[in-house]
């Protein structure tokens, strides 16, 4: 048997035919193409389509020590889960595109589609076709992904408004404070830093944080349908350069109050141990990983503050966390932070990832 | 500027807002994802959506000799388009994303993208989305693409019943032939082979066969709509292999005649000369050309004898080809070829290309 004979058993039937069925799949995987039927809303209206593409490369999101095979394919697709859920949406069929390099043990594909199928799974995503190919040095892996949402309800980054509240749904810089931690320990090991080694630190929380990113899609589509959701943004490049993507699309100022920011325990602790008990550098770290980290994949977004106390009521009923962390003004687009200790505000500057090494990254669905 | 601005700016507002709308496209490039109208039939039902994505890597798929960037981005939407082609659907919405190595002049992904919206433009294809992330060594180039058609009207591989004709739409081994000069001449220049030394080798329309692929969206959707399509398949990977996989997605015996293959002047000529006259080897050139070359994109299919005679007139109307190049017959699944000597018929094995080296590949829509 070769190898591609092989990589069709270990991803072939990972999913029952009902299932897919049920999911609109009238031919899935091993045509030309995938043929779906159109998602109708309750009304029993054709829903919106919901279109995005990730793709992860070896070395540049990740390595050998920070991500294992099945971290690798959760995340592919945990991050388009994520942007369809920032419109509202809810993900349904995706494409996968996995270039592998000759010299790999196939057993490790079998592995990464392990942890893509999981994350399938857990989302309700049909994987309904893709495409296999060798690649001289580095494994890549590209995810589209196929959402829907009911006519006119996605939201985008374009309607803030002065007046409206700014929310987060979760923590960030969890992920951000993982991979820190990561590789710090990767000189220990040969090869992905086991997570026992992670809860022996304390830091197993943001481990999982950056190999198995939640995305927010019962948030997401929560906020869609409420009619009070006037932007929305994932937190994948990090809360300052999500919030400066929302101040320009929308022409607006966005003003965030350090004191509201959510902190999880686990993270104010690994910034002190990493900081080696400086107090000062220990805040420094912490508010970087916060506002710079990125794929925390938590929803970032602006409501009006008069459907604010429903809203609230509803996350609060589906068990999900909605944290207000400031204000939009009006005046020039940008983002500002009111620190905690109660100091002048002070425009914060776009600290996202850039894959060329100048400025942020040109990210979202942009080619 | 930074790289990533550059890039954001040579591929911004390359297909007018106005156009994309018509298109369905509700939101585009730019925010997390695109929003897409479902596309209705000419009665107002919900067409059915059909999905595939490919990858172009660079030494695998071509090189700095075979390819120029323009070329590249053709070809790697062209691929996919035929893959809709194949389904006979119409192709409507592409995702791309370009992994490009840190050293590469960004210029080039400028060229990349000018290859790319001119076969966009040449399908109607609408661009709604992307993703741009460094790489460390190669160029690594995914599309996916979004189709419609008809419910109920795609045409599977599944379909081919004994008694069958089978056709295909277009000559092949064109661009195998091409790739066999490219390869050839490759050491005489640096960077792409210009096509001027092709056209004074007699080997530009082999060339321009492998650089541009023209796909078969027209002859696909009369096939689909005609009824009398039992079965279709592109020629990604050497009509041999497409044949093999409509047999045994159909459970039949296609039986070829090789004296009904449409040979194209030009490649026949170029298989003596690459023979160096001599007959019998410029004979078995041509017939692995055509039998295992792929990546010519025409289409390969089975049709009921019945309507034979109106998809011909049909065709002819359009302007296209349609050569009944053999027949399906009852038996177990396989390809035959009649020689054109009129010797005995014997078994064609499938000789498309492996990425890894052992048998044919397992493409198709296939993780």
């Amino acid at each position: 048997m070769d190898e591609f004979a092989r990589i069709r058993l270990w991803t072939g039937g990972r999913q029952r035919p009902e299932w897919q069925r049920s999911r609109g799949v009238v031919v899935g995987i091993g045509d030309d193409a995938a043929v779906l039927e159109p998602d109708l809303d309750e009304a029993g209206a054709p829903r919106q389509l919901v279109w995005t593409v990730d793709t992860m490369v070896e070395e540049v999101h990740f390595n050998a020590a920070t991500m294992d095979d099945p971290d690798i394919g959760w995340k592919a697709l945990a991050s388009n889960v994520s942007d369809i859920a920032a419109m509202g949406a809810e993900p349904r069929h995706a494409l996968v595109s996995v270039s592998m390099p000759r010299t790999r043990d196939p057993e490790r594909v079998r592995r990464l589609y392990d942890g893509l199928y999981a994350c399938a799974d857990r989302y309700g995503v049909a994987v309904v076709g893709g495409d296999t190919t060798s690649s001289p040095e580095r494994l890549v892996v590209t995810v589209a992904l196929g959402g829907a949402v009911e006519a006119g309800k996605a939201v985008t980054r374009a309607g803030a408004l002065p007046g409206d509240l700014v929310f987060l749904t979760g923590p960030v810089g969890l992920s951000a404070a993982g991979l820190h931690w990561l590789s710090r320990a990767a000189g220990g090991f040969t090869g992905p830093v086991p997570i026992e080694a992670a809860e022996a630190a304390g830091t197993a929380a943001l481990v999982r944080a950056h190999r198995r990113p939640q995305p927010s899609v019962v948030a997401g589509r929560l906020l869609a349908l409420s009619g009070a959701c006037t932007s929305l943004n994932d937190v994948s490049d990090g809360l300052a350069s999500e919030a400066r993507e929302i101040a320009e699309a929308s022409g607006a100022a966005l003003v965030i109050r350090e004191r509201l920011l959510p902190v999880g325990g686990d993270l104010a602790a690994y910034a002190r141990a990493a900081a080696g008990g400086d107090e000062a550098r220990a805040g420094e770290l912490l508010l970087g990983w916060m506002l710079g980290g990125g794929e925390d994949y938590v929803l970032l977004g602006t409501l009006d503050p008069a459907g604010a106390d429903r809203l609230a009521r509803a996350f609060h009923e589906a068990g999900l966390a909605l944290h207000v962390i400031g204000a939009v003004e009006a005046g020039p687009p940008g983002v500002w932070l009111e620190p905690a200790d109660g100091g002048p505000r002070r425009p914060v500057g776009a600290a996202g990832y850039n894959h060329f090494g100048g400025g942020r990254e040109e990210d979202g669905d942009r080619p």
